[in-house]
């Protein structure tokens, strides 16, 4: 008689106690598994796919990859220049949607130290102008998306003979975008699952499709990738424009990019990001009174979102140094023309998100 | 020759390190003032000043006052029935905009422990009338000082013998509302520094005009006030309606109620409400994404409001325990249907301001 085993909670997940032990007991204990995972063995499996896929010689297919200088594609793409080569091109869309330095960082570490083949498209005022009047979350994902697709195919056939598609997906992407069995309502679509395989007619490749972001990070340092991308923190697809509430507008870009510097930089100076999943700031379109001198001040008010997670799943905000979280604070309300107040995000996830849209 | 002594910065606010020792310095040292302000005699030094204002005695004038159960109006709610007796009639309006339980406890209070005249006026469709469709924070002061005014005089004309209008305007209303000398740029309209005495011909007393808060404090304990009243955090005159940045409905008025309900209770549980100036919700209309069970919520945001102050002239925001805030946290994101999510606002004053409009 075959037994079945089932729960009615979410064992996986870490605001559960003794979940993980539950799992282990059922994995180790009653399925009898090794628990013999291992950076190497992955990154010897997912080449041996990543060949059966694409094929392993000389002569086998080329593979177009998005980068986006997340740890994700950064990973995949290392793991797949392994794999194949200089049969990979690498596309960075420069959606106008990024933080400070950001593109220049992705050129200087995979054009400059990886010698990767990477072709750098920049493509802001299009986003930009896709955006112009969109205030609904999904809209914008789905805007960001479509222009996202539109630019990276244009470029991608340049590759005329890539007949494969790679992308970083992770298996968290994957669950909240697509259902595994049965109905299960959509939270946030991600559009690095989205239509643009069918539409370039090309194979899809996602050798981390089964891996949580601690596993991916774990690969990556395997892989030699420098501790600066491997503990990046996670940045989404549709960049800050989810991170600015309502209408995207390059002004709001603008203070959004001036303020989420100050976060990143003073909570890595004070060397508090050590434990942090993300901390990033984001832009409420919500003016309230202030004083400036003798004036009076009407201006936006900006967020900070500063989370730990261990798998982005759930997440617990966390409670910097006062001291810490005022030199932030004051130095945004004094330096970023556009924010007159400061808020500290102090919501978990679940019932929040960790990004606001 | 005549000595001159002057500064180009603040000594007063208490930011400033050693202002009042400087101050001191200058009273006590160089003009060589005594130092004898004691509640005691600016009692007898305001009940002095009503007598002759008003008259002392029986045949003396009648008196009506706005009483709103904050401090400032109840400490010269008892400070006048101690100088005039019976002659003095309290007026409360209800103005739809209050916080949970005010009106019940104002009535408790002043009708059956002070025995006083006190007439409530329940105008709050009025209020909730006139703010419809109304987002810019002075024009809803504006408005709600308007709909007072009418309100307020018209159940004044009860009191056809009164020629004296009572306010409990305190000297930081004075200096944010009108210049001194000179013009300096208005930060907020005080609807209780307004036009009513002028249009009610009415003659203004204000006793509390020269004092601080933490004088009126105590004043307010040495002629025997409840400690629920006079360690009462300051209320705004418009209410709920400047803690809802955009518009006031009454949806947006209940969820804030509740919310700020759980605010109250919880930190006055904990005890944490010493030493703290205000704590309080503020309402957000900026939606932002959740997840509650599998499915997807869109929802406002609830701003905690939490400040030290001396005076209210500036203010730190206050660095609770992470357990308390994270009790707040989750019991609004739960209980509050219209909430799923709760930042903590980390601006001092200035450049923010206490309240958010």
């Amino acid at each position: 008689m075959s037994r079945g085993y089932g729960v009615q909670f979410h064992p996986e997940v870490s605001h559960t106690r003794q979940g993980s032990q539950v799992l282990a007991n059922f994995l180790y204990g009653i399925c009898g598994m090794p628990g013999d995972w291992k950076p190497g063995s992955i990154v010897d499996r997912e080449i041996a796919r990543i060949h059966a896929a694409v094929g392993p010689g000389a002569g086998g297919g080329e593979v177009v990859l998005g980068l986006s200088g997340g740890v994700d594609s950064s990973v995949a793409a290392v793991l797949l220049q392994r794999a194949i080569g200089d049969r990979l091109h690498c596309i960075f869309v420069d959606n106008g949607l990024l933080r400070l330095g950001e593109r220049e960082a992705v050129e200087r570490t995979f054009r400059e130290h990886f010698h990767m083949d990477l072709a750098v498209v920049d493509a802001s005022e299009r986003f930009l102008a896709s955006l112009a009047g969109v205030t609904d979350p999904e809209t914008k994902r789905k805007r960001i998306g479509k222009e996202f697709v539109d630019v990276f195919q244009k470029e991608a056939q340049r590759f005329a003979r890539a007949k494969f598609l790679a992308q970083g997906t992770l298996y968290p992407d994957v669950i909240e975008s697509v259902s595994a069995r049965g109905p299960s309502q959509t939270i946030k679509s991600h559009h690095n699952v989205g239509g643009l395989p069918e539409r370039m007619k090309l194979k899809l490749v996602e050798p981390l499709r089964e891996l949580f972001k601690d596993e991916v990070r774990a690969i990556g340092r395997h892989l030699g990738l420098d501790g600066t991308i491997v503990d990046r923190q996670p940045f989404p697809g549709p960049g800050l424009a989810v991170r600015i509430v309502g209408e995207v507008t390059k002004e709001r870009l603008d203070i959004l990019r001036h303020a989420d510097h100050i976060v990143t930089t003073e909570i890595e100076k004070a060397g508090a990001h050590k434990g942090l999943w993300q901390y990033f700031a984001a832009l409420l379109p919500v003016k309230s009174v202030g004083v400036m001198g003798d004036a009076r001040t009407y201006e936006s008010c900006c967020a900070l979102r500063i989370v730990e997670s261990q798998d982005g799943m759930t997440a617990d905000w966390a409670y910097l140094d006062r001291e810490l979280l005022a030199r932030i604070s004051n130095r945004i309300i004094n330096e970023v023309r556009g924010f007159n107040r400061v808020v500290l995000d102090v919501s978990s996830k679940p019932p929040a998100t960790i990004e606001w849209e």
